[in-house]
């Protein structure tokens, strides 16, 4: 689904100098898609629904991305690649790092108009594998290492112990988070953020 | 989806003497609904779908369940409902106990058979409010729960630190391996189950 090239490269992405007028299309049609999956759901997007809401011809869509998901997933890393690259605060307190950005993503997850593409895109991952990939690979993986190197170093600075699997450790973090927001298993609350945060450190620290 | 009530109980449910035959009937229909469920996905499920590779009239289905999430739901549950009156061993060991449900778990989840049901149930849980409902009620609640009193059984034996929310805890175990399955982020292997447990369990420990 997302393994066939671009035929082209989107402008802004990966070189190439983009007019004022094909950088306003790109925005455009990331919104129509990021709006249009929220409200019709990943199996019902189409190219052609995108290029509707965004005023653009179709033909403009496929000359850049040559599928749906390829959009979507560059509409979602569009914002995520730049907060990815900046990796998670370090003030040198873990916990007050790790609280902050959760919090602060549990209010986003909190809002239904944030969190409808994303649980779209969610939903697409969980029934089919390839759409899986693309998403892991580009969302879900940067995600996760993000933390997962804000633990590596919280590691070397001696506040989580050597013998820590700092992977599986992150996954303590954002896997129960992740769950109670798809499946609706229970409230993201500042409260269960930061229960969640002290009890997963409190074993991740140096003993003795 | 599954509010309105059963216009008759299913025979083996709720009292009354199922005959053998009718028995057949319902594990006939359970069996076609879960197989059919992994084929074609919840979506595309239909009770005229069911009846027919269950060898029955969709009027059979009708008398004893309103709807097709009713119809799934118990077919998880006859199996599950026992497993969870059980709850987990409690050998004493927490972590021994921990280690030996969830590698068997991980071992029903890497399987294609046993999973594409589960799968498809589960992604309509993410996508619909109604049916998430119904899925966390019956099924991940009862499945979380049977976590937590094991694990307040250890906090009452004094293996687990008093003041541990038991219930974030199971969560901490849970959420990772669930994640990893349904957004394909990671293999379930029995290596990562124990270091899950180990880590998890390291920060629950009385201190001092």
């Amino acid at each position: 689904m997302v393994s066939k090239p671009a035929p082209d490269s989107p402008p802004g992405s990966a070189g190439g100098t983009p007019t004022r007028r094909s950088e306003r299309s790109r925005r455009a049609i990331f919104d129509a898609a990021l709006a249009l999956v929220g409200e019709v759901g990943y199996d019902k997007l189409t190219i052609e629904g995108i290029a509707s809401r965004a005023g653009v011809g179709k033909q403009t869509i496929y000359r850049w991305w040559p599928s749906k998901a390829a959009v979507l997933l560059d509409a979602f890393t569009a914002d995520s690649d730049e907060d990815y690259a900046e990796g998670l605060p370090d003030t040198g307190d873990l916990a007050a790092d790790l609280k902050f950005v959760l919090r602060a993503t549990a209010d986003e997850f909190n809002d239904p108009a944030f969190q409808a593409p994303y649980r779209a895109l969610a939903v697409a991952g969980a029934n089919d594998e390839e759409v899986s990939r693309a998403f892991v690979g580009r969302l879900l993986e940067p995600g996760i290492r993000v933390y997962v190197e804000r633990l590596r170093a919280a590691q070397e600075a001696g506040e989580v112990a050597a013998d820590v699997d700092v992977r599986v450790a992150a996954e303590m973090v954002l896997s129960p988070f992740s769950q109670r927001w798809l499946m609706r298993t229970g409230p993201l609350t500042h409260e269960f953020v930061d229960t969640l945060v002290d009890q997963v450190l409190r074993g991740l620290r140096p003993r003795g």
